[in-house]
């Protein structure tokens, strides 16, 4: 009797024992990735990160992702929000921004401003690793981190002197079209004595010129350089001094000691003060708690709309994209140890809104892209980070198909065109509603063949030519909260970006 | 020769010394005070310090500063504006508040949202102290700090735990009006069970509706207790988990054990995680970064609100100022070291908008706020801070006068009325303009007694007759951008604030 109970015991402690060695083990080898998101303002962050989150959580319910292997080989169990990681960093708002994708009429969600988190736990089976002795189900978790593309073009700041950058800033500023807006502001900092006693309220009013300046570069021309980016999404620094400087034009005919020695209350002194504090406050700040610790990022750029701008717009973009790749090489120099240097080992370029051009485009439209960052290969050390290009549409607003043109087939795209001015719908505004335009928004499809997208690096001719007419489209009407979103790639982005943690 | 020289370069030397050992002694004697400026929303900070700073800019050009010592004696030089000591801090914009009330038609500031900074620099001849020996002028830098009063009410949280935030706060929640709209609120949450697995997104949904009930306290019954502080004046924490807990009502009728136990990821253990971390990542955040540096401390209370709201928002107000007398003796307990114990040894309580009553009510306005004070002296150490209450006006809104009534002479007040719902100037809104009230917009001055204020905490019979009729003003129309602005006591604030540096 005693025997018995005491190897029974012994049974139990044994199950107990091998029950707590799995799970060690399991916990052990749960996967964790880190992805970062970003992209310049209106690049489609938020309507990608809806969609990764919705394809995820609600496979199986229409779900198309057969080039993702965890689906297509039957070892993906179900992925469901759990609570984020860091508390006090704003939460994405997937509920928002789905609601705004089904409701009726459909709408694009609104953007984010700022930083913003979102982790999903994904249940698989793992097939091929040596999980798989150790238990039947496995964990991926996966943190989402959405940023500003804007931030991400700040951290080359981080190599450079006030000098160095005021000296870069000020050639852009004086050249194409940002040139002509930023006369009167340039002719107002030839009068001034940089080493004058400065004035705080000269230098807030300055600022908030050349900040007003930065807008009409960003949203009025297109333009992709914005620099510093905090300065236009400001959030709670909005009105701080950290946010009151701007480049200060030919320093380089100051005498040298001079310029070192102007005492911190002079105009250039503070200028100066502020650049750095700016770069350890804000810059610094960013790269040490967030980029230090992303395992892999996508980048997505909307390649369309430069293309439709005009040569400035796309050389714009070809000059943000080998900033955006030079701050993947920081922290790889001599200055900083590798402790410091990003870890990140996946880099995805996509090309967003590639469902604004018809399918045959897409090959160009990766060619393109392609283009545009092995133009700056020997920045990336490639042992160290895998890249990868793709033409993605998160959210599909379009169909495609084929019509008739003066007897020949034609590829087009069909949808509805987003209506960016919301109509007034108020007391007698009767005027609008019967206008043509308007109308679309109330599901009046177009269909349009947008033009053929450069695989090359368009040369002066391209542009004389105009072939692009690049169009905006409002989401598809009709669509599901608990349905998977229509899209073009996501399951290729998936494949590159989760597929290896999850065998 | 050889000698001439020797001896002229030794008195050469001997002055230099001089000179710098006079520096030496001026910078060590120099003064330096840092200001905090706090008040509940709309109570009026940003007229308080932009008066402040004009009253001090502007000294000579009209100025009325009779109580002021340096004023009166003669030895105030100049002050002026330098630049603040935190970059990253958002600058107090004084001159868009001082635009706002000199221009026509004048218009009060727009408030501000969060922390904001301003350095002044005071110039003065020390007249009794051991500095005049040393020089013949002195500086005492001002810092002044503007903060949220709803920051302030925070810090008593420091020394709650979940459950005992959560119990009083929902003491507070289901009594008086306060328990009308909270209803709904606390039906929902009886409905929940506490130990479920959490869910983010019903987390936050609650949050929300718990959010909008505090705004509805604040900004609709006009309650001063509101908790958590930074729920309605987020800034960049707009989303973030931090902001999303709330408390949970009859946490003391579950078990001890199981509620000690219940895990992070359950509701309850959910919100108390958050609210710790709300507790450490802001409130002592708060505390540490900012509050801990203030030297003097002015707390702006608008007592006619809240005497013309009722009972309730009056009682409420009661409470708000023995939440900030405890602040000023927290770190004074066992629990934390006189290190971190705030060094505040000036602390003044003013009664604003003093102009709004005639003058011989300013007595009984001060009688009330040292009854709402001296309520909860035993809270304060007096030995270590020095306490006073005045009734000011920061920018005076109204001339008083007399007048007859019924053949006797009464006091009265002349102002502008404030229109707060702004004209609507366009297409055929005539309707509106032909309205008589909104006729005072443009000049229209009305002449008024707005009541007595009691001297004593009302009774139930003085709410009752409500014998208190408060009327908002506008600001007098053509003050000038450098001359001194219309005060009440401003000098008496100044005395008690900073007089004593000054000597």
């Amino acid at each position: 009797m005693a025997l018995i109970s005491k190897s029974l015991i012994k049974n139990r402690g044994l199950d107990k024992l091998k029950h707590k060695a799995n799970e060690l083990l399991k916990r052990t080898l749960d996967q964790h990735v880190s992805l970062a998101v970003t992209g310049l303002s209106r690049s489609g962050k938020t309507a990608f990160i809806t969609s990764l989150v919705n394809q995820l959580i609600n496979e199986g319910n229409g779900a198309k992702l057969s080039f993702f292997d965890p689906v297509h080989q039957g070892n993906f169990i179900a992925a469901k929000r759990v609570p984020q990681k860091h508390y006090h960093v704003p939460r994405f708002d997937y509920d928002a921004a789905i609601s705004a994708l089904t409701s009726e009429p459909a709408s694009w969600p609104e953007p984010t401003n700022g930083i913003s988190e979102l982790r999903l736990a994904i249940r698989y089976q793992p097939k091929n690793s040596m999980l798989k002795y150790a238990t039947d189900m496995a964990t991926l978790t996966l943190d989402i981190t959405d940023y500003p593309g804007e931030w991400l073009l700040d951290l080359p700041m981080l190599k450079q002197t006030y000098q160095e950058w005021s000296e870069q800033t000020n050639r852009l500023m004086t050249s194409g079209t940002r040139g002509e807006y930023s006369k009167s502001f340039l002719a107002k900092l030839e009068k001034i004595d940089p080493f004058d006693c400065a004035s705080e309220e000269l230098l807030a009013e300055l600022s908030q010129e050349y900040t007003a300046l930065l807008h009409t570069f960003r949203h009025e021309l297109g333009l992709s350089v914005i620099q510093p980016g905090r300065f236009i999404l400001p959030g709670d620094l909005a009105g701080a001094p950290i946010l009151e400087f701007f480049p200060f034009p030919a320093l380089d005919t100051l005498d040298a000691n001079d310029y070192q020695n102007a005492p911190d209350d002079s105009l250039i002194g503070m200028l100066r003060s502020r650049y750095l504090e700016y770069k350890e406050q804000v810059v610094r700040n960013f790269y040490r708690e967030h980029f230090l610790r992303f395992d892999r990022q996508i980048v997505l750029a909307d390649c369309l709309t430069p293309l439709n701008k005009g040569k400035e717009s796309f050389a714009d973009l070809e000059l943000a994209m080998s900033m955006v790749l030079e701050s993947y090489n920081y922290g790889k120099s001599g200055l900083f140890s590798r402790l410091f240097s990003p870890k990140i080992d996946k880099l995805l370029f996509a090309a967003t809104k590639a469902d604004h051009v018809t399918p045959e485009q897409h090959a160009p439209l990766v060619a393109l892209l392609n283009q545009l960052i092995h133009q700056n290969k020997h920045h990336l050390n490639y042992e160290a980070v895998q890249l990868k290009t793709l033409a993605i549409a998160s959210v599909k607003a379009t169909n495609s198909g084929v019509s008739k043109h003066k007897g020949k087939d034609v590829p087009v795209i069909q949808g509805q065109r987003l209506v960016t001015e919301p109509l007034n719908m108020s007391k007698g505004t009767s005027k609008d509603c019967s206008n043509d335009k308007s109308n679309d928004v109330f599901g009046q499809k177009i269909t349009v063949f947008p033009g053929a997208v450069p695989s090359q690096l368009p040369k002066d001719d391209y542009w004389q030519s105009k072939p692009f007419n690049f169009i905006t489209f409002a989401p598809l009407s009709g669509l599901g909260k608990h349905q998977c979103l229509p899209h073009v790639r996501m399951d290729q982005v998936l494949q590159f970006l989760l597929a290896d943690k999850m065998i």
